[in-house]
């Protein structure tokens, strides 16, 4: 669908009397409501955008008006997000997506990076503007598909009616300093400024805008509490519905390509070739860092792999020469009770490193299709979209220009209990051995079979894994290093 | 006591050999220490502080060297914070202290907020520079007490050495950028910057700095360990001793200053007089509310009170007419398990006003002397040392320029078990009432006795307590109206 907003009426009115009658019936409605989204616990993300000088501010000022404050949060997000402009552009609006009972409210959003000046303002690469809609829809689409309430406005005004206001506002003394020369150059381009809008609605259309004519600030109201009202109430009808809560368990797909079963887990390295390499790896990663450092690029090593793999070892011989202010090692364990209280890529979207910096995440959101699929954390639908909105945020960072490193680290089964059994009786090590690590080890079938499959559906161009074999610890240290520093050296000369 | 840099010798030195076998042992010593640091939950902060080149970042490679890199951050707050100036400048450094067991390590830190350039680049206010000192050492004293161990670096190099290595860096096409004009400018005025660190390390000293002689940066890596490693220890000690885990119950003193006792709940407004005024002064705080943002300056309110008092009619009342954009409301319950890891008053520090905003506080930090005294969450001396760490936190909010305000909303006995009772048979209000309140309800002497010791010892000059009479609502809101506009009325012109 094409939205046309040359097309649509701006000017559309209602007489006063009739706007207050409605919208005090309104106002106590949208009240009531809120009680039943808190007890359903349904996140509500609200964007306004439109014209300057459309009335985006009063449009919220008269929708807050009948909540209660405690409930929502307003983001104004046009002009606080470009300082955050030095990690991929989601982060920052990814992080302040609402919790479950609560509502967000955007000043102005996301999408409006689409235009020119927010391109510039940005400082977006090629391959993020060639991305934009592409990850802007995907975006919107996980957090609906976790759940959250999405309704977007558009508040559509005339070139008359919009020039009327600048004039009027410039001509008060207290309201002249809104007006900057951007929001002029829009009326001036008021045509080619539509062409804008009509390409950023329409790419981002996915989930549906609602275009409001608001030359006439009280039927924009209205229509604005007359659409939201309309729509919590379908979101409180699909969530309380029967079909929704009961999820039919469809039996697991085998998937016939064993991509473990084929590793050779024989591969081992000699002390003496150990030693040497790991010095100059580690000298080598060094100096790359720094360099990574000067231009900027942003690396993301995730490591996953068997409880006992010799993830910690591994990470530690990896950053051992690095300059500690350019890396940081984030461990993922059971997420807080606020982390639940989002969509499960909540929590990795803030710990994402800055332009120039290194984040290493021991586990990581590969959580959701291994531990949270096995022990059933995640319902079968929920998991099974995991491998879609994976990649996808992962192309989002990549195409902000930051090197993805995913490695299974993998042992078999019987080494495996062999370290356990080392575990135990290693005063030192004990505390690294725990009854969920022998839990574990009794699905290991089912771990397989959850690894087998996320290598599958999430071995991307832009983000491949590559299995360690780590029978030999040694053995998986330097090739660990040798890939990172190999990939790197590629990537940054 | 007086610290003399000029006094101290920078150049002790370390034989390589000696030094290997030394460090050895040390790293042992301290990756074994870190393993019962995070058994026991100590949360330990490191400052590196000291002159430009004098080896920082060695040191923090060195120290990390032995370390699991999953366990601690490293902070680079030198450059960092500046951007997060438009909040009093503690906020980013507590938001950043340590959890439960972890590391925070700091290349550099808030200590040289206090010299010339830090000043200026901070854009400190004449207040905060008075109360710098101050501000920092109850803050360090804040987390000490709350079982931090904070450990404190200035690495001390003498002007020749430092000069040395500025025209290595600066011979060195890839080390060239390091050296910019202010650090030259350190090095040509040796003699004053000696003064200025001085003062820095003297008036910084109760929680006490270890100088370290770094011309030999091996000589200063064995020191920087030995000392980690006795602090540790001696936390260590001092968390497992029996006399610290058991904390004798002490009688509660009775306040004899009974002020809750004293206050006259019979005021009314009529309807009339309750719209009239209602209008008026939403629409001037309105107005004062854009005036503090054309200034840049915040504003604090704290909502305290019984259950059922009215503070979320109260607060709508007061947001009804504000600016969406400029104001948040902030709902305080029981804390998350991450807020758990830390002080208590770390969750709050993040949610203070960026200057020119709002921030209403829907309960707040005083829960620790009411909620948590008397259901016995916080430990005797942990409340009765929270009214000095409340009267400090909100002196520095005042030294930034915040204005503060903080309301008791009161009600009596009888009242609220009639609001309990009507929400009982109130279906739209049902939600509202819990168990909870009913059981806070059976210690309201426990709660009273609290209240008026917290108004007592809390009630400074820069953050006065008002008593806002709530038996009837309207004149509660319209009372708290009164006084907030007058007061930034005030102090807006």
């Amino acid at each position: 669908m094409i939205l046309l907003l040359e097309k649509l009426d701006t000017n559309r009115t209602i007489e006063t009397k009739e706007y207050n009658a409605a919208m005090k019936r309104l106002q106590r409605e949208l009240a009531a409501l809120q009680l039943k989204v808190k007890e359903l616990e349904i996140p509500i993300l609200i964007v306004f955008e439109g014209w300057s000088a459309a009335g985006k501010g009063t449009a919220i000022s008269r929708l807050v008006y009948s909540l209660d404050p405690r409930d929502f949060n307003v983001y104004t997000m046009g002009k606080v997000a470009p300082s955050c402009s030095n990690r991929p552009f989601l982060c920052a609006y990814a992080a302040n997506a609402p919790s479950k009972g609560r509502m967000a409210i955007y000043d102005k959003s996301w999408h409006r990076i689409s235009l020119p000046e927010g391109q510039k303002a940005w400082k977006l690469k090629p391959a993020e503007k060639k991305g934009f809609y592409h990850d802007v829809n995907a975006f919107e689409k996980q957090l609906a598909d976790d759940g959250t309430l999405i309704i977007k406005f558009f508040l559509h005004i005339s070139k008359d009616e919009q020039k009327r206001r600048f004039d009027e506002l410039e001509k008060n003394e207290a309201t002249k300093w809104r007006i900057v020369e951007r929001d002029k150059i829009q009326n001036k381009n008021y045509g080619k400024y539509t062409k804008y809008f009509d390409r950023m609605l329409t790419q981002t259309n996915e989930c549906p805008w609602h275009i409001v004519a608001a030359d006439d600030s009280k039927f924009a109201a209205l229509m604005i509490y007359e659409t939201l009202i309309a729509e919590i109430n379908a979101a409180i009808t699909s969530t309380t519905s029967p079909d929704k809560q009961i999820e039919m368990a469809r039996p697991t797909e085998t998937t016939q390509n064993s991509i473990l079963k084929n590793v050779d887990l024989d591969k081992t390295i000699s002390n003496e070739e150990y030693n040497k390499k790991l010095q100059f790896l580690q000298s080598k990663l060094s100096n790359l860092c720094y360099k990574m450092y000067a231009k900027r690029t942003s690396v993301v090593i995730v490591y996953e792999g068997w409880d006992a793999a010799g993830k910690g070892g591994n990470i530690k011989r990896l950053t051992q020469e690095l300059d500690p202010r350019g890396y940081e090692v984030v461990p993922i364990s059971a997420p807080t009770d606020e982390e639940l209280r989002h969509q499960y890529l909540w929590r990795f979207w803030n710990k994402l490193p800055k332009d120039g910096h290194l984040t290493i995440f021991d586990r990581s959101w590969y959580g959701r299709v291994l531990v949270e699929r096995v022990e059933g954390f995640a319902t079968e639908s929920e998991w099974r979209r995991a491998y879609q909105e994976i990649n996808d945020m992962e192309l989002h960072l990549a195409n902000h220009g930051v090197v993805i490193f995913k490695f299974w680290v993998h042992i078999d089964k019987s080494e495996q209990l062999a370290r356990f059994e080392s575990r135990k009786v290693n005063e030192w090590k004990q505390h690294k051995l725990t009854d969920d690590d022998w839990r574990n080890r009794d699905k290991w079938g089912d771990y397989e079979a959850a690894v087998n499959e996320m290598i599958n559906k999430t071995n991307t161009a832009h983000a491949p894994w590559v299995i360690i074999e780590s029978n030999n610890k040694k053995y998986a240290r330097i090739k660990t290093l040798e890939i990172v520093t190999e990939q790197l050296e590629r990537m940054l000369s």
